[in-house]
């Protein structure tokens, strides 16, 4: 099995609804640094996974939607605690979708999987990973 | 799958028995530090796969527990070479027993796996992993 | 010249005045990891710079009165872009007072200066260093 | 599931062949933070996955024979796209053909797996994993 | 005094002329990556040093003119050890000169100093720095 | 003003004395991982600093001579608490002896300084730089 990995951030403002946690309850904020690792048991015709520089914009597109916000003010997200986990599905499910949509090129038919990583500080981040 | 991941750290004394540890078979000593990981299928009902504060006090302990001691003279592991490996699980088989025992709340039933990494230096780490 | 470095980390909401912001005028956030190192020419009676515990233990109670918060609405930030070279200040200034209290214990008398770094994500980051 | 992990690194030239590549296609280089993953079900009589030190041993041997050339000209790779994933094939096959060889010793038969992780920047990287 | 680092990369080919470099007289290859800080005694109008989104831009352009080609090839560097010291001194100039030209803006003329640290691997990086 | 910079690490158990050192007041152990600055106002006839390789390879031995050992059993640091910062010291001293000694060839005699730091875990480090 192989896989390639981009790394790229977001900034944002949120807060959580639930006294589990305690003082994140207040409006607050995060910085995410993203690792998106794409997975495939094959390499393409290029010999690649997926070409870094490709999977680098798309990465940064769907970080730059969501990054210089105030999540609790995005419709989307109203009443969701938009949890470091939370949001690693998020981002996974959108990369998914730009996958599907042809936006990492043809060869790109033969990912089989996401993995996302979000690091909210040097002591802690969180994951999600899923099929395509 | 979803995963939470903390980190943090020990600094103990140990020798190894044995020719394949060469000058490591002298007492000498480490820092580990210590990434612990939690995976669930689902997110429980506060969108997170564990508090990401609970879990880093219950490591803390944990780590608190072995640190600053000479492993050798621990009754525990008497006869025993504490490498990496086998600390690794040491640490994954405490934060488990935790887990059922309920410091990491009601919600924490939905724990399906943890995963310990013990990194020695910049270029050495090692890890174990387990089902709950 | 001597130097010890402990390393905590906070995460706050904000917003920024000002075009040069682009984005980042919007209300955001940030997980700032922030190292503050203390410097000395000789080492003191127990051949320290400052004991680790007790500045890791000063610094995790600077980045809490600060942490978790919208800076925003701070009484004592109002009006004032709080960027990450500013707040490396503030937070090297409050050490600095710490110290000149006394939270440092007796031995800390023979600190020459303080330098802070705050780490607003793995591309960038900032700092202040001043004398005492 | 325990596994041990080694870090060493290699500097290489090459170029890339298709114009997925973009820059890429000319002649350029690169520098591989290589991570080595060994995994075993159980610890050998030592209580140890492999030894570490021979483990970084035999890494280094295998980052040496492909370190400070360009790849472009070494016949073994005429007419293929060295890419991060690929080398990081070609390095978990060599680490298998020397444990195959009995190079990390008679403990390693027990050995199921490897994991090689090729950094090529801050922001980049690929793996490659295999049973054995 | 305060500071605003930025990090980027690049990667090129090279090699390298006298006995002191063994092997890496062979054309081979590094990825850089690069952080460049800014120095100056006080924050400007914005209470910045300077904006870091304009100072990643920057590198960033500094970083493309150099990266993803064979230094040896370079007019530029005709009969020069283009070794990661001196790369740190081109790199720390050539944004010396775009502050001087005004690139990063009016508020730059503050700024009193630049470092360029420019790490190759895991285990080694080199830097330059000067006055403005 | 030219550094380069290499990294290295030992792992030692020591104790400390003093009351101000709580827990590590008992016998435990740690990893150094170090890193060793050289500094010069010009480079070298061969455009740079020092070699790396061979910084490497000295820094190396000097790590050799301290690692896996107990160092309260140290003649040489009898009596002595051996800080993170203080050992610092030791290391930094040891490399200007051997570039005092030609270790390093005959251009090293342009160094102007040395820096060591010490990173003791991922949350504290420490160091000593001097002249030469």
């Amino acid at each position: 099995m192989f896989s390639v990995t981009v790394r790229d951030h977001l900034m944002v403002a949120h807060s959580f609804t639930g006294e589990v946690f305690g003082p994140a309850q207040r409006l607050h904020g995060a910085t995410f640094v993203v690792d998106a690792t794409f997975r495939r048991a094959e390499l393409d015709a290029d010999n690649i996974v997926v070409d870094i520089g490709r999977a680098a914009q798309e990465l940064r597109d769907v970080c730059a939607a969501l990054g210089y916000r105030n999540l609790d003010d995005e419709p989307e997200f109203a009443g969701v605690n938009t949890s470091t986990e939370f949001l690693a599905k998020v981002i996974a499910d959108r990369l998914a979708e730009r996958i599907g949509a042809g936006a990492f090129g043809p060869g790109a038919g033969g990912l089989s999987g996401i993995a996302v990583t979000l690091h909210e500080s040097h002591v802690a981040w969180a994951g999600y990973e899923r099929g395509l």
